[in-house]
């Protein structure tokens, strides 16, 4: 069985706004030795599956600073305090970034960003019955185009390589097996 | 259409070993505002679908330092020198953390970890016919335990939520694609 690792020590390095930098100390119960592992704190994200009464989903293209890459993705952002629920953090994101709404949202999954370097989760929230009754409202480092990709068409998207985020693929990936109808 | 965002000025940060962070400053195409991103240079990573002759998926469990916890994975690792393919980087990842080796290993697919903060990306390599030839081989920061799992079960684990890693979660979903026969 695997076990943890005992902390020693962390030392916080620096803040730079979308995430905190760590460095902790922790001891292998396996060799005894001490690693020390990097660390980026960063609040919860939301990613959401947003589905018009037709079926469709709504995607949003926007440019990406780390890759500078124009990329095809789901709408998200950061849950920005402690008392925003991502379910509420959503409808939100969805409404500033494609002017639509909808009912029923709920939690669809919840996942690891990246479990080896990241210490936060995503959670994937599931919107129904969306129509657009809102113009959007782009913060001034957002550009987005709206979508509509009908659902059936979603799989075959992600199988072209038009979908790269890592994040927004494990989230299609969950659309899929719940239009399936797969459960645990 | 969206636009890309000329780059004003890049101002390294810091050498963190698995990344090194910069802040580039950046002028939006739509505001004409300044804005400072901070972006995570990092190696390619590979991730690797292991798969053997009787169709189980090769995973392997791990803990993980950014969530402090056990997570159920597939191998992979970091592409370590420009000299080292993707897919030799896959079969020696696979061999050292599982002692598993196959043949046919090809490329299946490439996605981007996270494309707003990290500016590399994973390759997702495919290996079949996979057999255990070999003892672990684990760096003194690793400890492994490999799982075979039955491709046609691994559907249910992830709607299960027992695979929380989202790189991890969108290699599953190609494969999930590939055994279905869904191509572009």
């Amino acid at each position: 069985m695997i076990q943890p690792w005992p902390l020693l020590q962390s030392r916080q390095i620096g803040d730079f706004r979308i995430f905190q930098l760590r460095q902790d100390d922790k001891v292998s119960p396996r060799t005894g030795e001490t690693h020390g592992f990097y660390v980026l704190d960063s609040s919860d994200w939301v990613n959401v599956i947003a589905l018009t009464p037709r079926r469709e989903l709504i995607m949003v293209e926007q440019f990406r600073h780390g890759t500078n890459s124009v990329e095809l993705e789901i709408p998200g952002g950061i849950v920005d305090d402690d008392d925003a629920s991502p379910v509420a953090t959503a409808v939100r994101e969805l409404r500033e970034e494609t002017g639509y709404e909808g009912s029923g949202a709920r939690v669809l999954a919840d996942f690891s960003p990246n479990p080896a370097i990241l210490s936060n989760t995503c959670h994937l929230i599931c919107v129904e019955q969306c129509e657009k009754r809102h113009e959007l409202k782009l913060d001034s480092g957002e550009d987005m185009i709206t979508h509509l990709v009908p659902v059936g068409e979603v799989p075959s998207l992600v199988a072209a390589g038009r979908i790269r985020h890592a994040v927004v693929l494990a989230g299609l990936h969950f659309l899929d097996l719940w239009v399936r109808g797969i459960t645990s």
